[in-house]
């Protein structure tokens, strides 16, 4: 990749997710080809809006041709980093950890669920499929021994923070938070956020909002 | 509100919540008052575009004053909609239904989870807390019943869009849609979409490309 990569804004980056879950089912459907007429009518985009998003990586397309499914899907892939693997853990074993842990979705994708921690005695030895929940005082350790990249936090917000901060100090790269706060890591750690209040909240404005 | 509000940007729209979020954290540590400058500061944006943010909704603060935190809060509130209560139904009540029925967070902001729904027979009947899983036959005559106004999709994504068909029959208001499909409703229902994938694979090509 080159230098010119670092121009990529994120809402290009986030529409990327939605070309791949696009191209899916396109050869899920066994369809070769498909123009960037048709590509933006089933996405909802521009037909220029996708030959720019795509250009930011060098193109694909073909003038008059349309694109290759599968060459597309499998450039995204690679673009993505989903044509690797990736070992995580959960932090925070309730119901939202457990829902996680259960999403083979993730699994299929590359993100290895390889354990869960929690301080919740009761929860603690427990499995969820070949997932065992482990005490959060092991967290550490278990992260050298096993390769974690990915720290995945789903506790209380109380909590997220200082989960965070070790999970910093074992030099995890990334951290996908569903804590409803704003975490401080450092810059060379990535932080994607999921917080699902705020999507509700923006449900409920637009619902209020609807005559304006 | 004024017909000024039709042209209040996605991007302030979904700040609010954040906002809000900050605001009841403020109430919390019972900070009365607080200026741009110091808002921003934990916020992580800019005074002005606090100042920008809050103007499209007439503004709340004194020059040289600052904000109140309790009137600002109580102001958001109400633009969000959070002032009221929303009854609202889970469809699909595998691990993500009951992780979000088990979520009382929600609860307590006004959106109140009255029944789930699926069509697996050994869900049928159970409760989560006291939320009671029925059988997806019966949804139609529950909504009516009981004056729901906003559907969760828990399901997977092959039955997403035709549950969310059934809904709309139904006069839903809203659709918060945690299937990982874009789906169709008519315009006047709001549709807000989780798109866990998306944002897992939003990190994976952050992680792969940090050093660009």
């Amino acid at each position: 990749m080159d230098k010119d990569n670092m121009k990529i804004s994120m809402a290009v980056i986030r529409r990327l997710p939605k070309y791949h879950r696009y191209l899916k089912d396109l050869l899920e459907k066994d369809i070769k080809r498909i123009s960037s007429k048709e590509l933006s009518k089933i996405m909802g985009l521009t037909a220029s809006q996708i030959r720019q998003d795509l250009n930011n990586f060098g193109g694909f397309g073909q003038q008059g041709y349309g694109y290759n499914v599968e060459a597309l899907f499998e450039e995204i892939e690679g673009i993505l980093g989903l044509d690797k693997h990736y070992n995580t853990i959960i932090v925070g074993a309730g119901n939202l950890g457990q829902a996680i842990a259960n999403y083979t979705n993730f699994e299929k994708a590359g993100f290895l669920p390889k354990g869960m921690f929690d301080i919740n005695p009761k929860l603690i030895g427990l499995k969820i499929r070949d997932i065992q929940i482990l005490d959060a005082d092991h967290m550490e350790e278990y992260i050298k021994a096993n390769g974690i990249t990915i720290g995945i936090i789903c506790t209380p917000k109380e909590q997220a923070q200082s989960v965070a901060d070790r999970l910093v100090k074992c030099n995890i790269q990334g951290i996908w938070n569903f804590a409803p706060v704003d975490l401080n890591v450092p810059e060379h750690v990535i932080l994607e956020n999921v917080h699902l209040s705020e999507s509700l909240f923006t449900l409920s404005y637009l619902l209020n909002h609807r005559d304006e």
